[in-house]
């Protein structure tokens, strides 16, 4: 059954990510400041640790932040992030990422923080915290 | 001319790097402390917003960092980092991350703060700057 | 009527935290991963731009965080820490630091995330945003 | 001999600075992007663990930090900044925060990031590290 968007904002911002699409990142669940993405940890994904790479499990948290701070129709950017890589992930295991509003603030409430865990999906282990601070621009898009 | 690598550890990380590979982000110099990537943003490289994503951003950023962390022929991995997005980069500009060692400090200096970076290479304008927290694990490898 | 504290470890905590006496600063709820603390700004805690020192906002949250990680009764430190300054507070102003648990994660539960908001008591006006990383040492106190 | 000022508005800064004052944190030396604060820490700046209280080092580093983004002479604020605690400070020992602008960044350069290192006078020991994020304000001063 496919995903229901609660805005065309949200609907065209997922379907012109090409970088989810590259990387196979696919949305599982909105709602009003939360979203969650799954991604399947591929061989190209992993770095000379034969891990999987830090940048990836970023990319993957960033991705839900970005539906996550968008969800409500308003055009948001990211502004900064902080991660950190708890524990490591492998080629083979599906991950997923889980956005969460924490915070609106500031004039308009044009600024958020957002946090995100990545787990993975079968045992539910932690493998990265990522806080997202968004920024608002323009009004209503 | 190929590039001279000042250990067999590094050498190895590099070439077993399949995500920086993957991305097709290569490593321009390497010294003690020290590490330059560049990368061409493709379009497969760009969000929802049509710029380049934040997790290619923080990526390119991270592949840097772990060179330069490395560097030493000793085995380091992320333990945590943060970015700062400055400026929208975009399909077909030519980005370079250039990480720089600040600090190791702790038990056997075995913690260390890498500053990263990223600039597109035509113009300098600075589009990320990235801070990453190392941890040694093991001895010398 | 007195606090009544859940334990005797934060208890203690409390009765021997000069910083917070030497402050002012009162602890007015703790809870399982919670605490509130609030402070009245008075002019020695002002900057040379005449506002309260971003110094003093931080060591408010630092006070709440400390006791809401330390809420369980077990022995926790603060690892590290980072805070916005939102907008600026000012000397005759009561402030709320209001933290609470996000998370606990790694081995037995050994790491944990706490976020704290400083507001205005009168007004709810956000001032600054703080998340902690708190690590348990040593076994129950 | 008393410290010179490179301008007005420091010597302004530092004159008005009443936590400084309050605390006993004192400028030492400050040039171009740079500010050295040395204080003593005393039994009132410990918390319940017994050791110096993270608010007071942070507080140390900021003060140092703040002096450091001011010192050309033009209004900057503290933004958002981050701490790491390497190692406890104790009641009896002088600490040192030194604070290097590592880059001036943005439109008009009016953005900043500051590192600040905190170490024992004595023995040079790491206590803390804290990054720094300045925002310049109106024009010159």
């Amino acid at each position: 059954m496919p995903l229901e968007y609660p805005n065309q904002h949200i609907a065209d911002l997922v379907a012109n990510d090409r970088t989810a699409q590259w990387l196979g990142a696919t949305l599982v669940g909105v709602g009003p400041g939360t979203a969650d993405v799954v991604l399947g940890v591929g061989e190209q994904m992993c770095n000379g640790h034969g891990t999987c790479h830090g940048g990836v499990l970023f990319t993957l948290a960033d991705i839900a932040f970005s539906y996550a701070c968008n969800s409500a129709g308003v055009l948001n950017v990211a502004a900064a992030a902080d991660v950190q890589f708890v524990a490591p992930a492998h080629a083979g295991q599906r991950l997923r990422a889980s956005a969460r509003e924490r915070l609106r603030y500031g004039k308009d409430r044009r600024s958020g923080l957002y946090d995100v865990q990545v787990t993975v999906e079968d045992t539910g282990e932690l493998v990265a915290l990522f806080t997202g601070r968004a920024a608002q621009i323009g009004g209503r898009s």
